[in-house]
């Protein structure tokens, strides 16, 4: 069941989510230009999540344009990949780090467990799929 | 030397510009928001250069808002990272597909020297660079 303008993954492209995979994550900054940047992210079956901090200008760019893209390339194959096109619906402080913690881990970050020191200004953005875009 | 405005590689990153790497390119879509796909592409001491076709949206994108970003990730560190803002300065048509071929040779592709079919509609893509992001 979906729900009335719910984007469907594309079948068969549903690894490229659920794989501890690098993704870039584009944004327009407030020079109407694009800027990229690599993000983890984890995928909640419905939203892609983020971890990030209000210190950096993406914050403010997903502030004044919450219409971002997030692509990623299958590792194995490199005409395969998925693009995700969506809005960011939504913007949690994560006060205590629990969620980037959950992505250390996740990722294996070497420093996982120990303080990032900037947890007062830690978010999690949470990017709805409005289209999605596969290839491969 | 540098020409006024001209930006400088982050000392320590040329490397990512010279392999054969995928990066992502950033643009901004006809609605307003972001778009992003991975992208060959070669550096020729002054500008990114890729080959993509008059057929896609990202080509219109860029006729629409030129400035672009393009970021690569080190495979082999992922806290390290180059972006590449900047702005699509030059479109040249490549009609006999002289530049896709070049790159498909570069990135060892099984099809390299075959023709690609789309030769009629295929451009080279020249981003000068007007700021770099660097990371790791």
């Amino acid at each position: 069941m979906f729900g009335w303008g719910m984007a469907e993954i594309p079948a068969g492209f549903e690894d490229l989510l659920e794989q501890r995979l690098y993704g870039h994550l584009a944004t327009v900054g407030g020079d109407g230009g694009a800027q990229s940047s690599p993000m983890w992210f984890d995928w909640d079956g419905e939203r892609v999540r983020f971890t990030h901090t209000k210190k950096r200008a993406k914050f403010r760019n997903i502030q004044s344009e919450p219409r971002v893209a997030f692509s990623i390339l299958d590792p194995t194959n490199p005409y395969r990949y998925l693009e995700v096109r969506g809005t960011i619906d939504q913007i949690d402080d994560d006060p205590t780090g629990s969620f980037i913690q959950e992505l250390a881990h996740l990722y294996q970050a070497p420093w996982a467990g120990t303080s990032t020191g900037d947890e007062a200004d830690r978010v999690i953005l949470y990017l709805r799929p409005t289209k999605f875009v596969s290839h491969g």
